[in-house]
Order: C-alpha cells, then structure tokens, then sequence
C-alpha cells in the first residue's frame, strides 16, 4: 500500500554487501513498513508498486546472515535510503506543497497506531486545512476520533511542532502563532493517546487545488 | 458514519403514525443504514450526526407492532423520507456538481459489498474524474481492488449507467460516448463482483477545486 496515485512506483535498491537472501528479505520487510508502507499521498493505493533490493556481494567475504551488531551498519544504510526514497514521493506528491509528519504514540496497539494515524493522513479535512496552512487541531482530533480504536478524549495530547496545543482533552492557551508551524514546507504533529505502549509514524502531504487540476481536468 | 464534513447534520423526522417505540427503533435503524449511513461527501466522520423519529401517534387506535404487511406503508414512507433527505446532504456536498450512485453486487457478503462501495465512493481518484467528466473506469476497479475484500479481476462486470464498459474483466469496445454519461448531475454505476450474494449501494459526489477552496482557504 504504497499510494502515489496509479502511477506504478519502481523503486530499486542496489548494495554491494554481502547479504543472506532470508536476513536481506527480512530487512526489507522492515525498512519498507517505516517508509514506503507509512506514506500517503491521497490514499488511493497503485496496483503494481514494486521494491526491489539487490545484493551482490561483492563487499565482503562473509555474508551477512543475521540482524546482529555487525549488521547494524548496513541496517541503518538501508532504512535510510528508503526512507529518503520514500519521503521523495510524497514531496513530490500531486499538487503538494507542504509534506506532514504524523506521529502517533499511546494507542494500545502498533496497529491501532496505524489506524489512528492513517486516519488523520488521508483525511481530506486535515490535508486541506495543512494546504491553507491553519492548524485546525479540531480536525486532527475528530480524524482521530474516527479510526474505529479505542481513543479516549480525556487522555490525548497534541503537538503542532513542539508545541502542546491540546493536553489531556483540553485546548492549551500558549500565546504561541501556530499558523507560523502550519506554514513551512515540513509540519509535524504528535498525538498521545495516552492508553498503550503502540506508536506508528506516517508521512501525508497537503491537498490543494493542484491535486483537482491534475486528476480531474487532465482530459480537457 | 455520515460524513458531511464537521458540521453536525441533524435530521428530524415527524409523524402521526401510532408505532411501537421497538418497532420504530428498528425501522429506523434500518432506514438510516440504507440512506444517512450510505452517503459520502468525503469519507470524513461527523462526530456529532444525528437522526430523529418522533411519532405522536394522532393518526391511529390501533399501534403498529411488527414490520407486516399493515406496516408496509409506514415502512415505505420513512425509507422514502430519509433517502430524500440523505441525497440532499450528497447533492449539496461542499464544491459538489455531480452525484454518483455506486452499486456493488456480487461481493461474498453484504458487508463486502459495502467495503467496496465505500472504497470506490472515497476514492479521491475516482471523484476527480467524475469532477472532470471521464469515465475513467480503471480508477474505479483499482479502488475496488483495493477495499481489501475477495476481487476476481477475471470474473468483474462495469457498467456505466446502462452501457456495460467491462465485462468479466475485459474492457468493451460499445461505441458509446461514455462521456456523456459521467457528465450528467446524477450518475451511476453498477459494478457486479460475480464472487456471491452480497450487495450495497452508497452515493458519493464529486471532488472539484470548490471543494478545496472551501476547506482550505477558509481563513484567508
């Protein structure tokens, strides 16, 4: 689940480390679920989207078999590149213009993190307040609300940057301009929902009248 | 689940009829399921939607109990009512020019059926294309594709309005001018999934440039 459109994204990742198929396909798995898996562009998912990482070993003598302290290395590298590869598609999302980072954290589950988060990414309400660059947190929690996981309104706390604008339920007065951290290229909130150890981190970008132009008056 | 953006939609509904509180409870129930649960302007939760019966009883000695045949007017009338009322809601959708039935049978199950409804009807591809007049119908089985239910692209008929375009997974060469039928303000589609019994149908509108103006640069 990839969603950049229908365009079919190809991306091939190319090492010379010498890597055991079993440990590189299990890195992979990992490194794509934080980065090709936790970007939206419009929620649409592509048919056909492809990763590809090829080893040829040519680096060293000994493969590479487990995910120990001598791997760590090419972990990092790995998680790395897809992250930055990752990360370029939503900058260059249709019409974007502004990318946001979501965090997640105190769902009772990663998996209620997802959701949580992922509702808030492909909410059109919140994509198109962040390409109007308002912070309209009302928007961010209602999409949150909504992710069908247990969400407790009385516990959450929320963070446009660093900064709290809501703490356990309730709105924070902080004399802070917050249109100021709605407006730069990269925003990043935080949501704790205060009820659990899981956590997910998602990638969205604006949605503005660019994204209508391309997708619906490419004919005319 | 209503989805007229954050504002609270309130309907109430009036009657004379002299109906049992359960047996109103149901029929309402049911009602709502098929028309204020079957509508999307953007796939965005309300979280404060609210529908109403009243009934004062005045019309009648004898209470209506059980969906019988007596019933079948009453049942008819409230079914008529909500649906009117809920294709308003769509009809009136923010930025929205054109409204799209979409009808999904043949799923395994009714709740699959609905998935994939709801997967076509919030697809933001699909409802561009509709906003630009393009009877784009890959952008319709790949939203289908993606609902996360059984989809047998071999087995998948498409029709749009009457005019089937796909047939058992094969495009159709009709000599129709599909434009014509996606640029009407009322459109349909009927997508027949040959895999069991399950059907749904939901109405979702357009996404135009209005509708990004509206949500976006509300503040400017």
């Amino acid at each position: 689940m990839i969603h950049p459109r229908m365009a079919t994204m190809l991306a091939f990742i190319l090492t010379d480390a010498n890597v055991h198929p079993h440990l590189m396909e299990r890195l992979l798995r990992d490194a794509v679920r934080d980065s090709f898996n936790a970007i939206s562009v419009d929620g649409d998912c592509s048919t056909n989207d492809t990763v590809l990482l090829m080893a040829s070993g040519a680096a060293g003598r000994h493969a590479l078999l487990q995910a120990g302290r001598r791997e760590r290395p090419f972990i990092r590298a790995l998680r790395a590149v897809c992250r930055a590869l990752a990360l370029d598609i939503v900058t260059d999302g249709e019409g974007a213009r502004r990318v946001m980072e979501v965090e997640v954290s105190g769902a009772v589950s990663e998996a209620a993190a997802d959701r949580v988060a992922r509702s808030i990414a492909n909410s059109p309400l919140v994509k198109t307040a962040l390409a109007g660059g308002d912070p309209n947190w009302g928007r961010i929690l209602s999409a949150a609300g909504a992710a069908g996981v247990p969400f407790a309104p009385g516990r959450v706390t929320l963070s446009i940057g660093d900064v709290p604008v809501v703490r356990r339920g309730q709105g924070v007065q902080n004399g802070h301009d917050l249109r100021s951290l709605f407006t730069t290229p990269r925003v990043s909130i935080r949501l704790d929902l205060a009820s659990g150890p899981g956590r997910a981190v998602l990638w969205t970008c604006d949605l503005t009248r660019r994204y209508i132009e391309i997708n619906a008056h490419y004919t005319t």
